[in-house]
């Protein structure tokens, strides 16, 4: 898996190179946040759905980017002071820290649009195929927008200083956190040109590993510390945040956590590959410290 | 020409509805600057690229509705504070004035997004085929990103309050403006399926209209008024923005505008339809007043 992440990181050093000067601040924006060497969930499971689909490393590699360019993007806007206000991000100083505001703003743009070149670039037609790069790119599109990802964040602001139901903490971290998830299982299972069956249940898997990661974050935002997470902790209270935590507690909270879990293990049932690697990423998901 | 823009409207009210309680601000904010009355520059070039191509307007109606949004996604985030920080925008109060700097932050996000799901949405793939939807929407992403658009923006930033050479300034000016337009132009033709030297010739049209397009804007910031052009003026001298205008005068920024205009004219002789409309198109913009 070292291997693995070693070369999705120099795909992405590929995808958005160092640039000369004119274009060079907004580059350099985007690749602070694109390479700060995050843990590449994401593109790991593109990858791995891939391969359990029968395609290679190769189809998928384009997509597994674009996944984590929209990914790294999110980050960077959310940690904006008109959102998050967050000056920590994986033990440094967030985007707009080093780079001011207007070009964390760019640079955000700049990943969001990067990933659908990405995902539509010559490299994606060749090793997926156009049309199996277009549908990938049209289900990271839908999960990404206003009633995927940044419809969670919405809910998110739209429920700030308020106690919610489980049903809109479910849409709201479905929104914010699942969704890129699904996007990422998916578009592996398409780039290998898998039947809608096992689309359906990538997303299925992937729905409930990303609703158990958002509870183990929020999990974290209480019983975690700055140094081993490598950003602040305690946002959530601090923003009175209604969470899973907040609602039920740490202990049922954990209790959920592996409730999601295990209905993810069953999603995978579908499959008639090897499984070992995504049951043991959805049970370490599960009981994460950092 | 009106019934088309009303077409156009109607295709883009479609592709945002309204929402319910939970996603309500968020597209009623991007709602709100997308159906903002813009005169629909982009999305009529792209229609009539496609028929100039042999196309159907049905076939290109995606491709004009998501250069909109993504035009209309430029300008919220343009104007929020840490950017331009302006206040109005087509004679009404900016998105962030009306919802806040974080839903405008989402909407443009939002809209962005959105631009990419409708180039690949079901419809864009049955009107025009995938293989076509998949082309379009790659030539918008290099477009719209960081060395189009968003870098256009980041060389506007760079050189703020300096004075710049013409080169440069050539640079920023395609990057913001023409590259959109230039995006416009090309998905048009290739909605319709036309052959690589229409859509070269087509990016050539653009390149020089969305040219002259800026530099006029950039006269218009100095002899217009707030009421006609429907935004704050000045912007550019109070900002010290170095501009053709700054550089050469009004009179011999004027005749780049011609200049311009007329290289965009003799890209169309390649074309065997009807080019009237593009002509007068190209000619009209030139001579603006609003």
């Amino acid at each position: 898996m070292e291997n693995q992440i070693a070369r999705i990181e120099s795909a992405l050093n590929r995808f958005v190179p160092e640039t000369n000067e004119l274009y060079k601040t907004v580059t350099d924006a985007m690749r602070y946040s694109l390479l700060n060497g995050g843990k590449r969930v994401r593109a790991v499971l593109t990858l791995e759905f891939c391969k359990l689909c029968g395609g290679t490393e190769e189809m998928a590699m384009p997509f597994a980017c674009a996944v984590e360019m929209i990914h790294a993007y999110s980050l960077i806007h959310d940690d904006l002071p008109c959102m998050d206000n967050d000056d920590m991000r994986r033990g440094k100083p967030s985007n707009h820290k080093v780079f001011g505001e207007n070009y964390a703003l760019l640079a955000g743009d700049g990943l969001l649009t990067k990933a659908f070149e990405t995902a539509l670039s010559a490299e994606a037609f060749r090793v997926a195929g156009v049309e199996r790069a277009a549908k990938a790119a049209s289900v990271l599109a839908a999960c990404a927008g206003e009633f995927g990802m940044v419809g969670g964040q919405c809910i998110d602001l739209e429920t700030e200083n308020q106690a919610v139901s489980l049903d809109v903490l479910y849409a709201k971290d479905t929104g914010k956190t699942a969704n890129l998830i699904m996007a990422a299982c998916m578009m592996g299972c398409i780039a290998a040109g898998a039947e809608d069956k096992l689309v359906e249940a990538a997303r299925n898997y992937a729905l409930h590993i990303g609703l158990a990661f958002q509870i183990r974050d929020d999990i974290l935002d209480v019983t975690g510390t700055a140094e081993e997470l490598g950003k602040n902790i305690g946002i959530d209270a601090q923003n009175n945040r209604c969470t899973y935590v907040s609602l039920l507690g740490i202990e049922k909270a954990q209790q959920m956590v592996d409730t999601y879990t295990n209905t993810a293990l069953e999603a995978l049932a579908v499959f008639s590959g090897d499984t070992v690697f995504l049951r043991d990423f959805a049970l370490q998901l599960a009981n994460r410290t950092k």
